[in-house]
C-alpha cells in the first residue's frame, strides 16, 4: 500500500505504554531523535508492534507545524 | 514558550512552495531525511521562513501513525 | 506496508481537484456516499491518482468525530 | 447545526470501548463497513452515545489521506 | 446536530481568503480574541459563509495542544 | 520559540482528569468560554501543568472547523 502520507520515518520502537483505548508508542529515529506516537492500543495489538520492533513514523504533511527560535 | 507536542525535529528548510492559503514547507533533518510540512502562508511570511534557514517540525503525538512492512 | 490507521475504505477516486499546494480527491465508496480528502498535489501525483481509479480513503480514528441528530 | 466538514457517514454504534479520557466508538456503516472513532468519553456520556444507536461518522477532508495498491 | 467535538467556540466572520482548494476564515469571538481556520473553500461556499455572519468555531479536543511561557 | 499554529488563546487551567496515555485539560479563557484540550499524561508532568496555572490552548488552524446554525 502507498499512501499520500508525505512523512514515512524508519526507527526502532523503544517503548510502549499501554493505556485501555490509546497507546504511547516511542521510536528511536536515529542521532537521539525520538519520535513519540499516539495510536490505538487496538493497533498496537493487530501489528504486533513491541520493543526492538522496525517500525514507520507516518506523519500526513498538513499535521505539521514549523517553530523557530 | 514550551509545548505539549512532544515532537519537535530540528532541521534546515530546503524549499518552500507558496499557495494562496497554505505552503508547503520541507525540511532536512539530516541523515537524507526530508520533514514536509503544509502551514498557512501567513504564518510562513510572519515567521520570516526562507530556504537554508533553521526551524523545528512540530508534532502532535497523536498525530503520528504507526507502520510496519 | 501496515499503518496503525484504524479506516481504510475502499472506494473509486470521482474527481479531482488541483491547488498550488493541496488538492481535493472525492471517493465514491457505493451507496450513493462520497468521501472528500485533502492531500498535497505532490501525492495525488506521486501515487498517479486520476479519476477512475480504485482507491482506499485512509483515516486514523482519532480524527473521526461522532454526531447524532 | 451545519458543519464545514465534509464526511458525514450514517451507521449504527456497535461497540463503545471507555477509557478514562478517550473511548471508542466503532460505527456499521453498512456493506461490512467498519469506522472506527476515538473521542473523548465525556463526550460519548454527554451525546448518550450506547450500542444500537444510530449516529454519524463526521470527518475533516484535510484528516482523509488516499492511499493505493 | 450535536457533535462530540468539545469546543464550539461562536464568533462573528471578519475575514475570508479563498484559494482553489482550501479557504482561510478569521472568526473575532470577542476581547479582541481571532480565530483563525482553514477549510475548504466547497464548504465555505456551501455554508454560505461571509463578512459579519455569525458562526462557531468548532475544534476536536484531541487537535488542541497547550503551552506555557 | 514562535510556532506557524495560528491561534494561541490565554486561559487559566480549571482542570485536569489524567488517564495512563492521555489526559484532559480544561482553559477557562474568560467570559465563560472553557477550551477542552486533550494532550499526552507526559506533556502534562512535564509542562508542570496545575489548576490554577495560566497556559496557552495552541491550535493549528487546519484543524479549526466552522459551523453555522
Amino acid at each position: 500500500m502507498r499512501i499520500s502520507a508525505r512523512n514515512s520515518i524508519n526507527g526502532t520502537i523503544i517503548s510502549i505504554t499501554k493505556g485501555v483505548v490509546n497507546s504511547e508508542v516511542v521510536l528511536d529515529i536515529g542521532d537521539g531523535i525520538l519520535v513519540t506516537s499516539i495510536i490505538s492500543t487496538h493497533a498496537v495489538e493487530s501489528l504486533g508492534l513491541k520493543e526492538g520492533v522496525q517500525a514507520f513514523a507516518v506523519i500526513k504533511s498538513s499535521e505539521v507545524m514549523i517553530a523557530v527560535d
